[in-house]
């Protein structure tokens, strides 16, 4: 198999995309279709255990946040808006049989919890692409739905991101495989930012906008809180590093975007990112 | 105040421990005492709206891990083990107002979930450390207890971590404040990782070993497994990482161990990590 970088003695190179690719679908490993057996860890799904064509085969739309809960609600509300049988209350876990993640169902929609920051979306997002692939879904578009902190704006406003940004303001994501660090790009879905971006103007009183978001590592250093266990910086500081964030073009901070965007971009899946 | 980096043009320099610490706690965060309140946003707890000190004054041991299920479990555990009142059957989840994260409490043990990944244990240390300090707790011992992949070990081996190290084998954690990089101390409590490893000399079959635990960003391409959604490396490539990894004196991989260990060392909490 090809090295991922032209020059292993290089490290922080971008990325060439020379994954192969699994035929039709997102999955880009060649060792997959080797397993007899699959299993979805943190999902307590498998291939052997579970008939996944059947179960998801119809998933067009994945929405996805942070808390389960929330992503419970969130498939409700969607149950009822598609006006499927019942009210949606008794909608199941189909993860029930682990804590990791929760996941809903309600017609083409799969709701999922990913819990908080980059290593816990990305194992999320690594199962659900392997999901996708073995139920043979095509043209999924990945939603997420979550909180974050604005910069500059209105409190309430909705960010549609057009690309992830490091702490530094840098356009990419670095990915670590085995010890090589490689680049990933964290562009998303132009035209579907600024599709939904047109939908949210139909609504009263719904300010949203399109820009840069800045994806953390980090809670309350990381982004420049005077309240958490340590603080060795300013107010001052905090602000003057905010301000800096703002001219770059960032108008809010989370912790997941980055490695959603990279894993996107490199498998194909349409991804919005709010 | 002082900032953290000599020479602020500079980055990934050793940190120089110039916080300043409040009183006799873990916390080093001058801001927090100017606070009229302080709100533990991921655990549903305030210093407003909740008597820390009654609540938590007489703890002296965290057990975290990163399951919510499995700590509820283990809080009855100990619950039955302490000899309290009942069979803790009806402990209740003190973050039930939130799903961020689960808090048990069995006398003076806390047991709490901390989530999967370095950002979500790290928010949850944060405002740990910051409820220790608010409930006034003192001689606490915080005890991770989780999973992790062996590296050249027997399965069912108990690694027990005197150092935590990084994908390149490096005895540090990255800290991104603001936009500097600074790197911390990842080293554990050493007495405590002894003594913890002639009381399992004391259990039959239960093999223990204190050794290197290396922690990663990512499940799958950053721990060379084979089976993620994105694979670009063969089976040899992977053994020969693996085989560099033991030969730095690692025994075991997962995804916590080194902003556990930095926090537990900038804050001054004895921390064992299994």
């Amino acid at each position: 198999m090809a090295p991922i970088l032209a020059d292993n003695s290089s490290s922080n190179l971008p990325e060439r995309d020379n994954y192969v690719n699994n035929g039709f679908g997102y999955v880009k490993n060649p060792h997959l279709d080797l397993l007899s057996e699959d299993i979805l860890y943190h999902f307590d799904l498998g291939t052997r255990t579970h008939d996944l064509p059947s179960m998801f085969g119809d998933v067009k739309f994945v929405c996805v946040g942070g808390s389960p809960n929330r992503m419970r609600d969130f498939a409700i509300f969607i149950y009822q808006e598609l006006g499927l049988d019942g009210d949606g209350s008794d909608i199941t876990d189909i993860c029930a049989g682990t804590d990791r993640y929760s996941m809903y169902k309600a017609g083409p929609v799969l709701s999922i919890s990913h819990g908080m920051g980059i290593p816990s979306i990305s194992i999320m997002l690594h199962e659900l692409i392997k999901l996708l692939h073995h139920a043979k879904c095509r043209d999924v578009t990945i939603i997420r739905i979550g909180t974050s902190g604005g910069i500059g704006i209105e409190p309430g406003t909705v960010v549609i991101t057009d690309i992830a940004v490091d702490a530094f303001f840098r356009p990419q994501f670095e990915q670590v495989i085995l010890d090589k660090v490689v680049i990933r790009n964290t562009q998303l879905d132009q035209k579907l930012a600024e599709s939904l971006l047109h939908c949210s103007k139909e609504i009263d009183d719904f300010p949203s906008i399109i820009g840069h978001t800045m994806c953390t590592y980090d809670f309350y250093e990381g982004q420049g809180r005077l309240d958490g266990a340590l603080c060795s910086f300013s107010k001052e500081e905090k602000c003057e590093y905010l301000q800096r964030a703002y001219i770059a073009g960032v108008r809010n901070i989370e912790m997941e975007s980055s490695v959603f965007a990279a894993m996107c971009h490199l498998c194909g899946l349409k991804g919005i990112f709010l």
